[in-house]
């Protein structure tokens, strides 16, 4: 059976339900724009899987004062939306979270083999000399994409190249092929130099690496807050000493005994539904896990708490974030028109900082299980 | 604004909507089992996010001759399932992929702080005594959980227990906290040695980590297919020492100069489509992006080509499996009776394999971006 | 000019200095067995490389209360032998470290090639059916080695094993690789599956790696000891929550923003100096440098502080131990004949305690480069 | 015992033979001067441990034709010497090996605790700002160490900055620390905020890391050759077929699957021998076992190897290199004047690819337990 010969979603849905005896009635009851979903965001569409949307917060940021954030997480685990509900309310209770964030840029990272060091170190010494040219070029590609900065490795025979480049408020990764693409052609044409591959795992996309966590990659962001020993005690139902202890022993040393590129609580859980909520690609959950918490007890037993976000890849526009319902999510946050994909990252940052407060909580109270039993019910589910 | 205040999803979603004024119209045109998924799967829920489900295959495995696959993916970046739908028609036409799948068990990571070597060597001692006793107090938390096995590792004053559990069908990351809360509780009474933490990073849980890789967590799998020279030319147009050059430079050179745990070059994007599609917890994308493609250029001038998936979280009972769209996916799929899980496993790890040899096709012939400008059309999307 | 020709090392380091025109007075002035050293230990030898020889201690471990411990340490970097002397005295003042050690064995990690799932399957199942039988193959090529056991991964085409060997007092790389041998032969002649390489970097030997980091390597070890305020005063000249700040932020936080394998100061210092002295393969080094630092400030402000070692290749037969200046340093130490090479783990182990403690006080007190001046006095040199 | 009472090195090695009533006759047979060790290399000097010294080579420099490198090897390891002399072998009279080397800078990486990300974005941009200025405080402490960049990452509390310095032909460790410990006080003064410890794990000082083998420590090299169907049948008794399977199963798959640094057959054991020959300080073998090894059958079917050594710490004045024996070492390679430690880099790659090709060849040729027996005898050794 060929899924290709139909010319709508429906169609091919009742074909396929013909082929194998199923129904696929909850699947076709789908709401975004069917011609334009299958043709930009997914071939062979035969409908929608729909993921449930919670709201936690409001989120206070002090950056923004006069502002509170609905968060939008779209998620099937249990407990979860609750979970970073909670560290909302202690959050905001203790006047907001500070945020920050920076553009690095999305990379591209094509792989040459040049079979000798000494054609390596002239393709090094053209890409470095000529690196105006080649942020024409790649420039010429989009007027929405900016040229940033390049970064060179190799082995004798082997050169990799990381392209940096701002694509405004777009994630841009196709963008920034195309523009790797042109920027390749360049390359060739000058210097007699093939690229084995335009993505060299050299970007790097979707794969948890170093590269990523120590040389960034799209946004970084930082969160952090002090809480009171009473805000800690009522909400969270625990004391600093004892949410330091369990984070030095479980992100800390835990995650060094483990070979883990992700010295915190578990980002992936907050990346992954605010991610899916808001039309990002989930693929890019890999590089949004990484990242560090740090906690310290204040001399006034409050606590003070952090996370790093080393490796965001997030977009307001293109790609699923046209989609109506991830859309409707974008909405809910208001974002401010000039620098929006930042505050994007810094809205993620400051859920991510919540969902850490309020599992070390849980786990400092040896409550996880028995929040999964009161809200999940059912037998499985994960935080 | 309290969210908690609200009996139903539309009451709550309504009053956001005046609250924010704003429309959260597709979000709910929601056909999930609101009362269930709102008390199960999503607390303070407002309705759904849409994703686009598309179809790749059919995909023949060769162990299961019979059937034909299709493939559900639910996904935003277009290209996608284009790209895996074709990986999967050059595994057909080379009559199927082999694909193996083990069941290693859903892991939960205690810390404990003992303070002192001395302490640490008898709760070491004390816990592989017992294990039998620890696996009677963990499988009587559920009957469909056994006890696997545990691994201890520490510093001189933290000890670190992983404990594996067969969950049967589920994934069972909830049951198996559970289990070690009960196993915890039993050894605080005997030992005097306290838990810092359920949840010690040495699960590991959605953090890449090469704990997951080398010892490997939930299921791991392979698939394996031998494409002859000529559908290499007819179907992905290129040839076995292109794709062989490509992958070489790409994903072993590119993925060791870059600190990468994924020496593959995109199983984070299958995974991500089919975790989404099949109600799994989307967050453990993270270790599913883990693993190794081979290839190698066959005397006959045909490739073989593999994939290596360490730690597969995978489950086709609770959590968002229950959830209508999700179960309908599960459906398309067929399952044997008997052995589900590993057979989601064994697809899912056949999928991979049309994703990655299209992929590396692609990238071998330069048309990624061209691919990308063709079905995405927009000028963002990413493989 | 052939290094070959020369039945002894006077001989060719003759040649060597007419032939270059260079004096080699100070390599010549060699106190080795030179016949037994150039057979046995180095090919075309000319003459021995001096490494000054220094003492730290005497320092006191707790298990083993009658005996005090002089380390020797060779090496050429001014402070480190007075920076460890400093940590004994303020472990030995505090009555002394507790130690502990546990041999895990030495492993060589051959790679097969299979080709095919299925036959990686059948090579795994073989390998664990016939267990021991492959001991037995292994016990055969040597009186003084015991296997342990086996652990198998694997791509779909490539399987890896590694064998754990018990070598007595011997560090046994090289027993281990004759044993491994006879195990390959066995498997090549009754599955017709052949290795590749005896040695499949799965061992993993001198390249640093998470495998040997989760899964140990030779002989673990810790080492602990809690000193008073007082003698962190005294001794250490600085104060217990300093000592806790700077270990926070540097070997862990610093440690984990770098992507390291070393949670600790440092490590490799006194690894290498130990080695060199005691005559082990300096080349191991790297695997010393793998481990992790804990510290903690306890109720009464005292300071609890532990090191982890968990891959340390050592012995006391065989190879370099048995050259004239490396058993003078072993016969300092006055072993216990029962469990010689524990004790010498458990030995190193304490000192490296010692170094932790002092270069973090160095560098709490921000003395380190102070130190350098006042006793290396040149401008070179590292701790 | 108190070793400090003591004013020569021969009365401290009496008094411990006295005290422990054991013979250092042999370690006592120093011809260092010992006034000169005692105080500038090792404190509580009691003699000298000797290493065997032995010669591979000669070896051809292709970029430096008229000379021969005979390279000093210090090792206690049976069957090294002789493998990286067959190597010297294979690449001479293949014409020698290309080499480059390039100086990235000794690093010191100090860390700051700010308390806040408005503190830590303050001290970022006052220290960007003022990059002249701290090139300026470091290049007051010394006439041979100028200011190349700094480099700066950090959680929202804690702030990293990796200072690269020249520091000509020093290794540099020492200058680099008193360099940084000025920078720390200007920034101290001028910003308010302090430096938890000169050295924040940031550098990173001989443990294995991500952040050197990405961005790189001291000098990376790279050296390559390519060898003749014919020469490899003679000389290293394989074919190029064979090298490259075993490459590539071994450096690079079995480097992967085991979360290796390493994708090299045995790196440490060349740079070990070599750095203490050469008076370089032993604990660099950490960084220095790092890197690449590439392979590739040519269409005629030579073989083309190449090394890549991200992070070589080396010096050739200063610390161990101005010790008698060292010197003489050093001498013996009649390094040129002018770029003398980037030609020390240079070398050493060299003698690391003669080492790389000989242990491969020996492992597809599973001759590595027969090199052993025959040319180490004992049943230990390793390489």
């Amino acid at each position: 059976m060929d899924l290709h010969g139909f010319s709508t979603v429906s169609e091919r849905r009742k074909a396929l339900e013909d082929h194998l005896k199923i129904s696929l009635s909850h699947v076709g009851k789908c709401s975004l724009d069917e011609k334009k979903a299958s043709s930009k965001n997914c071939e062979n569409m035969i409908g929608a899987t729909q993921i449930p949307l919670g709201i936690a917060g409001p989120l206070k940021l002090k950056n923004r004062e006069t502002k509170e954030y609905f968060i939008p997480l779209a998620t099937t685990e249990g407990a979860l939306v609750a979970s970073v509900n909670r560290g909302c309310k202690a959050i905001s209770l203790s006047g907001g979270a500070n945020v920050y964030s920076y553009k690095i840029g999305t990379t591209r990272g094509p792989v040459f083999y040049t079979g000798s060091i000494e054609k390596s170190k002239k393709l090094h010494k053209w890409i470095k000399d000529n690196e105006k040219i080649l942020a024409l070029e790649a420039e010429k590609t989009s007027n929405h994409l900016t040229f940033k900065k390049v970064m060179l490795r190799g082995t004798a025979d082997y050169v990799f190249a990381r392209f940096y480049y701002d694509t405004e408020d777009a994630m841009g990764m196709n963008m920034a092929t195309i523009a790797t693409e042109a920027i390749i052609k360049r390359i060739e044409k000058e210097t007699g130099i093939y690229a084995l591959s335009v993505a060299g795992n050299f970007d790097v996309d979707k794969k948890a690496s170093w590269l990523n966590f120590i040389n960034n990659r799209g946004i970084k962001a930082w969160a952090e807050v002090i809480i009171s020993q009473e805000i800690l005690k009522e909400i969270l139902k625990t004391t600093p000493e004892k949410l330091f202890d369990v984070w030095l022993g479980k992100c800390m040393i835990g995650s060094a005994i483990s070979g883990s590129l992700g010295f915190n609580a578990h980002f992936a859980n907050i990346i992954a539904a605010f991610y899916i909520a808001t039309g990002q690609d989930a693929a890019h959950v890999v590089e949004g896990s990484l990242g560090i918490t740090t906690m310290k007890v204040m001399p006034d037993k409050s606590l003070y708490t952090s996370v790093y976000l080393p490796s965001l890849m997030l977009g307001i526009i293109g790609g699923g974030t046209e989609l109506n319902t991830q859309k409707e999510s974008i909405n809910l946050l208001r974002l401010d028109k000039k620098r929006s994909v930042l505050e994007l990252a810094e809205v993620v940052s400051g859920a991510v900082l919540a969902g850490e407060i309020s599992l070390l909580s849980s786990l400092a109270e040896n409550s996880l299980a028995n929040a999964h039993k009161r809200l999940g019910r059912g037998d499985i589910g994960s935080i």
